[in-house]
């Protein structure tokens, strides 16, 4: 049954993610090869320092000019691992343009473009996978896509970046500083010399845009997704967590409106109880939940990054593109039918832990409890004490029922302007109860 | 671009899950149409008593006839939720030769016979497909088949049956006998008035069969599923876990040898450490895990069974096979390429908890421990202590090394006849280390 002939993989990028999948492609071509029904081939990896000796890699397979490579025209699958926005588009709709079918692990190109890629890939006949852009080796677009094809999302909810999981859990764990953990992370290779794309958010926005527009069959951009990094949690924030018996993770939220007209996506840190599954995800291991109409409540957990997971999930799709391939089909594509309209985060509804420093005397927490009262939140626990540097102020814990994010942002700024208020030390939202 | 003329599902089965995918195809009609790209059509609905009223399905649609329906020729996807082997396995055959694909949820036929039936299926091109067969609505078979295509899988580990972690996590919490906490899981509708399938691991090792055979891309027949049930686990077995850092689960194992030449697949209760994530899957929820080569650890948790979640399943199986008909392709069938073979339960290696009575006089310890040594298996614990009812007994506790299950027959047997050794209270396996 098997076909002689074999499919050509052009590999773009080659670093710690490339290497991996060239070396399983070499390591497992038979198993491969029987999974798909016909061999797959190497035929170039293009690459920015050629120079560099790449373990167990035809050094003639090797180009620095990627998009040659993908005109070749010969070419069945483009595995591109480059990340980026450019040259990433370029060479993939140069490939689509050329033949070839795409799979990706580029999740900033794919939460920003994605609708056009997919337009393209569809008008072309192209497939366009990405599995590995999302929470590394754990499937979760697939079974998005395809297992729960038949069933309603309503809210996908996780850990989805290790880099600042593994801060958190060790600010938690250590009580540790911000600062310290970010170090320590440095140290060992989970963090980046510059952080920015994890510790702001940015690569868990792209993440939650991806993860939307999939689970509720809409389009949403890495611009729709409100986001909050996590530099500015702190031990005391910690401390905060630990009384109201929560811990502290950077999580992504995709919602479904309550009337189903909207949805929202956000990236921010905040309480989680520890009886919640995700409150014990440690290091840099990645968790999502999924709460949908028919499954109820699932869960996926795994290594969110590094090379082999990441190279697992791309060959994954490597296979089933190939297989797509042999049999002339084209797999599951972009789904945006619904068109729901992205809500901005004035309407997200949930719960708040709000510390305040406050003038240590009598009618304050009545004043207080009129401004959430004016604003329609509903509060649902206080805990007030003296402060311990004795300077006539005192600190004020209050948790919210459940209220809009406007309502929330109306009612601090109030606060702020009340006199005996001296300060809003943190705003942290409450999520997973 | 959508298709008018609708595809047309006929229904076999309308118990709890059959009439929750009748429910689900009519309400989400319209989605389903948008993700499939066609219309999809409740043709016919096969029952035993048809005179039972179920809401929301035209009675002119039901049918005692289920042979006649399959047959009818216009018939695109056949949906068996029967379950047991006949008349399930003929009705099944039958749509393939009729032109009809199968989405089937049916874990006892597919264990049993499913390399007869994916043989027919792709003889006549048709697809089989039953991700609702193992977990519930947990994505499992389609993660395992497509996502992990391009890996290599070593170990499946996992709690796949509902009713019996139900009734586990009762004892455990509580600390009830068994009888009284089946009795609580009757009662509750977590277990059936004949739990015997379930308390006896047969369920489980229709589902342990399924997993390795996809997992490891070879045959795995129910019969080569090495099976315990837990009907025999004690209170007194849940103390001895306690004082170990562990629970008590029944677990499905499905591993490739270390030389990789062969597999094993076994279900049977055994202990696990309180910190592994199995100990707090709680009441009737499923989950499992699965490690690869690249991808590490993977696990994916949920409700293991129930109308809706197996109805989810059953849906995202649904559209996926629509799909494949309208582009004329099959979906990834079989795959048994590797042949490797079963191994018995003898060659599986793994630690174990044995509780003994002894005579409570000097040499005893000696005496055990020299038949351990004799038949190769290395102790790595032993906890002593005089029997409360100072009968002049003594249990003795021991916790072994990793040891080949034969290697632990032996020893149990030439234990058994010590004179010292009064009896053997209680064996069990230690996992999750």
């Amino acid at each position: 049954m098997m076909r002689k002939r074999p499919l050509k993989v052009a590999l773009l990028g080659c670093g710690v993610v490339g290497s991996e999948v060239a070396r399983i492609m070499t390591t497992h071509a038979a198993d491969l090869a029987a999974r798909i029904g016909a061999p797959v081939e190497l035929a170039g990896v293009a690459v920015r320092r050629p120079s560099r000796v790449r373990e167990g890699i035809d050094p003639a397979l090797v180009t620095t000019d990627a998009t040659a490579l993908v005109k070749r025209g010969d070419i069945d699958v483009v595995v591109e691992v480059i990340g980026g926005i450019e040259p990433a588009r370029t060479l993939i709709t140069t490939a689509f343009e050329h033949g070839a079918s795409v799979v990706s692990a580029n999740k900033a190109l794919l939460a920003q473009d994605g609708a056009a890629l997919h337009a393209l890939a569809q008008e072309q006949g192209r497939d366009l996978y990405y599995e590995a852009a999302v929470a590394g080796a754990i499937p979760l677009i697939r079974p998005l896509r395809e297992s729960l094809a038949g069933d309603k999302v309503n809210r996908v909810l996780g850990i989805v970046n290790g880099t600042t999981n593994f801060i958190l859990d060790k600010m938690d764990s250590t009580g540790a500083g911000y600062q310290e953990a970010l170090d320590e992370a440095t140290a060992l290779g989970y963090a980046e010399a510059d952080p920015t794309a994890d510790v702001e958010g940015f690569d868990a926005a792209a993440k939650a845009a991806i993860l939307a527009g999939i689970a509720f069959h809409t389009r949403v951009r890495l611009d729709d997704v409100y986001r909050e990094g996590m530099i500015e949690v702190t031990a005391a924030d910690f401390a905060s967590a630990k009384a109201m018996g929560c811990t502290i993770k950077l999580l992504a939220i995709c919602e479904r409106a309550a009337d189903g007209g909207s949805v929202t996506a956000r990236v921010h840190p905040a309480m989680i109880p520890l009886s919640h599954p995700l409150a014990s995800v440690r290091g840099a291991y990645n968790a999502v939940f999924v709460e949908s109409d028919a499954a109820g409540q699932l869960m996926f957990y795994g290594p969110g990054a590094g090379g082999a997971p990441t190279a697992s999930a791309v060959l994954g799709d490597l296979v089933a593109v190939c297989r797509n391939k042999l049999s002339g089909a084209t797999g599951p594509g972009d789904s945006a039918y619904t068109q729901l309209p992205v809500s901005p985060m004035g309407e997200v509804v949930t719960r708040y832990h709000i510390s305040l420093d406050v003038a240590d005397k009598p009618g304050v927490l009545a004043q207080v409890a009129t401004v959430f009262a004016e604003h329609g939140v509903s509060i649902d626990t206080v805990r007030q004490q003296g402060r311990q540097d004795g300077g006539g102020d005192a600190s004020l814990v209050v948790v919210t029922h459940r209220a809009s994010d406007a309502s929330l942002s109306g009612t601090v700024e109030a606060l702020r302007n009340l006199d005996t208020v001296r300060g809003v030390a943190s705003i942290m939202r409450v999520e997973g109860e």
